[in-house]
């Protein structure tokens, strides 16, 4: 997957022949320079919710359920148009639920429990789905995902989930959250012949400030991060240290619209960031340890 | 200031005796129901670029400019519009100028200096404005401002600054953001009389990943959080964990066309958050450290 600063986007192999991405890279740079106000930034971005997607169940064709859900909505996609998805609709559609009744806590899953006074089953499934705990307090399990994502309750749900009479099933996060978007992009491009970009995002926690804020865990024809450095400032001064996380601003952004309660909307449209210039995964947001100089 | 769940928006005591905001206490109940889609939630939101702010210098007047520059964009004020301004024209227009030629480091200074190679005077005005050094390593800089935050060099920059032949400046971060930001919102709600939101915002680094993001560093007539808990799921299982980082996710969707470098783009409106209903300062958005289970 290209990364590297400067080389065109990558079309996934999945797009390869499609009517709509045939010429797209001569379009992309054709149509980067004509969105950007001469300085290298859009100046206008709609987000609109996508309300009136079914509930999502395993097996669900989510392409075909967005599709159907912008009709309803009277929007049409367009060239660049970004799609956030929340996570909880692809772990749905892909099936990751887990039934707790079928879960039998370990020794570790019951010490941790008794700490975090949850559920020992859950805990077994959070440690399942886990590096290493991050922290541990009453109510409280932060670990690092296998993802490499370091999150509260590894990411698993118990709202929105649905209604199991016989079951107490929770959400597991997609297995590979980017393969997740980079499928759903594919398919949406074949029904929509637009060039888009998908973000999955969830709600993270996060170290020194409060309050949930939306990430990208997934995303596909996207620059995650915006690498500025060696650019001028309006001063003629080289920026040195500036790396923006795109797609995490794109996922809070989406948020604000999205909701966490009752609101059913799961995918929100934002519209006007142009194209994509140097798409990466959204897993390469993830600091590496050893790099990692803010804790 | 108000900040629990259930209270009305509170007045800042300027604003009393503005036209604008004589009933606003009862207009914004109204227009929140009608804003909402009867779910608690906007569906659409529109972030604009306001170009076109001249190079802002210690003693302008940014209200002025501000609405100067909205006029010249064609951008009328609405009621709950929520202008996010960025915090080094707030800096500017503050005179929050450091001439490092009038600085002499100390001895820690020194030593710091010489583990993450920065100009020791500048390592002495960032220690001059930290409670403490949280990191620091080659060309890395990381303390907790004495206003809370955790950042980079605490929050001073060269970019973007000016051009000052004599003198090697820096500019410092507000000193109170919050306070800046509740007098710029009423210096504007009398130019235009319109109830505003106004967001002072930053970029902040971040541990586990990469990428800055946008932040609110100052905030005025604003829920900075969205208390989701006790309000119910589509399926009826109450929310138990969820707080809103709603003016961190406003402050990152803005940042998106605000950019890093040449854009001059220094304010951004955002349209369609709807009223406030329980405002709360910035600041109140950084975690204790004794309840900080991230980190």
């Amino acid at each position: 997957m290209p990364t590297s600063r400067g080389r065109d986007v990558g079309l996934y192999p999945c797009e390869r022949g499609t009517l709509a991405v045939r010429c797209l890279n001569r379009r992309r740079l054709r149509s980067y320079r004509e969105s950007r106000n001469g300085n290298g930034v859009m100046t206008n971005l709609s987000i609109a919710a996508v309300s009136g997607i079914p509930d999502v169940q395993a097996g669900t064709d989510l392409a075909k359920a967005i599709v159907q859900a912008l009709k309803d909505n009277n929007l049409q996609l367009k060239h660049h148009d970004v799609l956030v998805v929340a996570q909880k609709i692809v772990s749905k559609s892909e099936g990751r639920f887990v039934n707790l009744n079928d879960v039998k806590p370990g020794e570790q899953a019951l010490a941790l429990a008794a700490r975090c006074r949850k559920d020992p089953r859950l805990v077994q499934v959070i440690l399942d789905q886990s590096n290493r705990v991050v922290r541990c307090a009453p109510d409280i399990l932060i670990v690092e995902h296998k993802l490499g994502l370091v999150m509260a309750n590894a990411g698993i749900d118990k709202s929105n989930i649905g209604v199991f009479p016989d079951a107490q099933m929770v959400l597991l996060l997609p297995e590979h959250p980017d393969r997740s978007a980079q499928q759903l992009r594919c398919e949406l491009q074949k029904l929509v012949q637009q060039d888009l970009g998908i973000i999955i995002n969830d709600s993270f926690g996060r170290p020194w400030r409060l309050g949930t804020v939306g990430v990208a865990i997934g995303a596909a024809g996207i620059d995650c991060t915006d690498d500025r450095r060696g650019e001028v400032d309006m001063f003629g001064r080289i920026l040195e240290t500036t790396v923006v996380g795109r797609a995490d601003e794109i996922a809070s952004a989406a948020s604000l619209v999205m909701g966490q309660g009752s609101e059913r909307i799961p995918v929100v449209l934002v519209r006007g960031l142009g194209p994509s210039q140097n798409v990466s995964p959204a897993l390469s947001m993830v600091r590496k340890s050893a790099e990692d100089l803010f804790r």
